[in-house]
């Protein structure tokens, strides 16, 4: 284990919430996800909690059988350049598209946030799986995975490239002289690939954390691979200790065969505690809200990571339908795992879909239960830390109020921030401008 | 003149400014293009002067011999969300383009900067002139203006489209009946034209306001026809009241043969007042402030409407040179009026070129000249208000303090904000959405 490695807390912000019936909690917010006071306040909770990151996650492409949240939700780049303005440490992560954004806008946006925040921004790359996206963007069809992936290595070279257009100390601004910028430090880009051409450069400087901290979240093969080379933090699931130290060793060996150092990629995978002063209470709160989801919205649910396949048409109680290659083009990952669930555990179609509608997890319980599990997964290398959904109305500031402390007794988590920046927060290295460093090696 | 006619003001927030020199002033803030608080102040001047909206403009390429401000930058969206979360009632007005942009993500960044301020967003519709920026988008090629211009209206119509996927009443978020929505009230777009094939709905629904607010700058044939058609605000220069007024008439001329009302498209021209306690304090800030620009950078800025064409290979001191169709393609409006002052006065190259380097403007001098001009322009029909770029540091401030108080006195200008919607101060209708309209009439 790193000597000096730390436990890494993120919050996910996510609106009316993940789960389909969510937002019929009694306590729940139904307009959430488009309530700007609903986002400062889970950003300050978050800050307040000294978490490392607020994240938010996002899609391009709806219909009618969508989950609520969904439906009607702010855009990453949007909210959180708000959320930047209200708060001054927290990084701000924002899930943005390969597959339908032009290397040249979304370098942009994500400085633009990276600059407006002092170093606080970050980009969860992700490459669409919903197959409909192309629909909404004059395409006449939704790359398959490989390509997305091949594609997804090109855009984000393009994005680098881009960020480092202007070295850190390029502009002068002498009043004296004239010199606004030092021409020697701005450099095109030039890149001209299999999918893109960019010029550049970019009208935008870097920002004092140098470059956006990188996010990513595959889970297939593609996406391990693209992961290991690319992310500086990994968001994943945790079903069990032993998985999350498969995923966990398997991400590092393939960072280290990308020649990379461990510590500069975590994973963190996403859970959503429910915390009681017992544990009858705790228990009570997750039967509470899994008994808002009818089998009907858990089936549709269940569609989703299988490119919004209709599982109405098969036998509830039958056993889990064999669905061949279906899942294999859209969310590889996360449909392969359910397949593996359902054989795994000989489920039928109800049992699987109610399941995963609304997962227990092994975050259900007294503060002390929930402390304890993270500072397991964190010392037993099944992560680095986690990614904090709200499973229930006020979750977030339960979790912020009664786990963190005793993390922080623990002496796991910081007290106070080290860094105003997130990459420095992470404890990641500075990266160097590209043309600076050639300048040294020369 | 129609009966309620208001004047309005808005606030162009332009960093280290628009001339080439501007950061050299003694006073100016050498980072103001990417310094939040710079901006945060100039947004919050603005709405201590009950403004009725701050504007940002924007472009897509820059090379080492743009003008300062272009070249490190806040990108629009993400900028104006930071203002939104630090300001209450003014309108915040987001320089786009159609021609490098999904309408899908431009629909949904500016939905949700709606949104996120309450209602307050408004939409800069430009074309794009600079035939560079296609080198940052892998095109081949720029689009003529003739098809820029064919594509802004199928771009905008797919935009507003999209706008109104859901009804204004669609979410009914009934936690007793499970219904998030009402399916009726959610409506799939289907467009297929020739630039843009988009099926929606789009995941964010309508604002307070109902849309944001469209505005326009074109000048040249077309720009004024697309802007008569489907703009709402209309942003454009000043350089004579009888030119201003000519150009005033023939806008409401066209939008009347468009179906419009004169009182639903504002007029509204960019000056940058200088104040002064005299007439010669004004003149001497003006001088200062045209003094810090060279021929040479001069010369460099001249070639921006002509797409960047480089004029220091002619005469600086013979007349202005013969351009033939340069400029037609580009900043078509812009660069005609260009050739025509350099025609009608028989200029030199360099007296052109420094002319328009520091333009001077009938705003320049005292508190009530300045309020005088502006209440001449409203009264005789040059304008329906204007939009105050700040010519000299500290000038909207001096602006919001000496010249909007006049205004008000003399009960031309608001002493509260009316609303807290664009669009209410703005006094513009309601867009009702096209699916209930129909509703109703059917």
């Amino acid at each position: 284990m790193a000597a000096n490695r730390k436990l890494k807390l993120g919050a996910m912000i996510h609106g009316v919430g993940g789960g389909w019936e969510d937002w019929r909690h009694p306590d729940a917010l139904t307009d959430a996800s488009v309530n700007l006071g609903f986002y400062k306040q889970q950003a300050q909770i978050a800050e307040a909690g000294k978490l490392d990151f607020a994240f938010i996650a996002d899609s391009l492409f709806i219909h009618a059988n969508s989950s609520p949240h969904y439906l009607n939700r702010f855009e990453p780049f949007t909210i959180l350049s708000a959320l930047a303005a209200v708060t001054s440490h927290i990084g701000l992560v924002a899930t943005a598209t390969v597959s339908y954004n032009e290397p040249f806008t979304l370098a942009r946006q994500l400085a633009s946030l990276d600059q407006i925040s002092g170093g606080r921004a970050g980009w969860n790359v992700v490459t669409s799986w919903l197959s409909g996206t192309a629909d909404n963007y004059s395409r006449e069809s939704h790359p398959d995975h490989a390509t997305r992936y091949r594609l997804a290595q090109e855009h984000i070279d393009v994005v680098k490239g881009l960020w480092d257009s202007w070295e850190d100390d390029a502009f002068t601004r002498n009043k004296e002289t004239g010199q606004f910028f030092d021409p020697s430090k701005l450099h095109e880009l030039n890149h001209k690939g299999e999918f893109f051409s960019v010029k550049g450069p970019l009208n935008i400087a870097r920002s004092k954390q140098g470059q956006p901290v990188i996010f990513q979240a595959g889970n297939s093969e593609d996406g391990r691979n693209y992961a290991a080379r690319n992310a500086e933090a990994i968001f994943t699931g945790f079903s069990s200790f032993e998985e999350a130290r498969l995923f966990y060793q398997d991400i590092k060996r393939r960072a280290v065969q990308f020649g990379r150092s461990v510590d500069q990629i975590s994973v963190l995978p996403g859970i959503g505690p429910i915390v009681g002063r017992t544990q009858e209470e705790a228990d009570r709160k997750y039967k509470q809200k899994a008994d808002l989801v009818s089998i009907e919205k858990a089936i549709v649910a269940l569609g989703r990571p299988f490119d919004d396949y209709d599982f109405s048409q098969h036998d509830l109680d039958a056993p889990f339908p064999d669905l061949g290659e279906l899942g294999v083009n859209s969310q590889q990952g996360g449909s392969e795992r359910i397949k593996q669930l359902a054989r795994e555990e000989n489920l039928t179609l109800r049992e699987v879909a109610l399941r995963l509608a609304t997962p227990k997890g092994l975050f259900v319980g007294t503060p002390e239960l929930v402390a304890d599990r993270i500072q397991e997964a964190f010392e037993t290398e099944a992560s680095d830390g986690f990614i904090i959904s709200e499973a229930v109305p006020g979750g977030l500031k339960e979790f912020t109020e009664l786990v963190v402390p005793i993390l922080q007794e623990r002496g796991l988590f910081r007290t106070e921030y080290e860094h105003d920046t997130l990459r420095g927060n992470l404890g990641l290295q500075f990266p160097i401008n590209r043309y600076s460093k050639q300048r040294v090696t020369n």
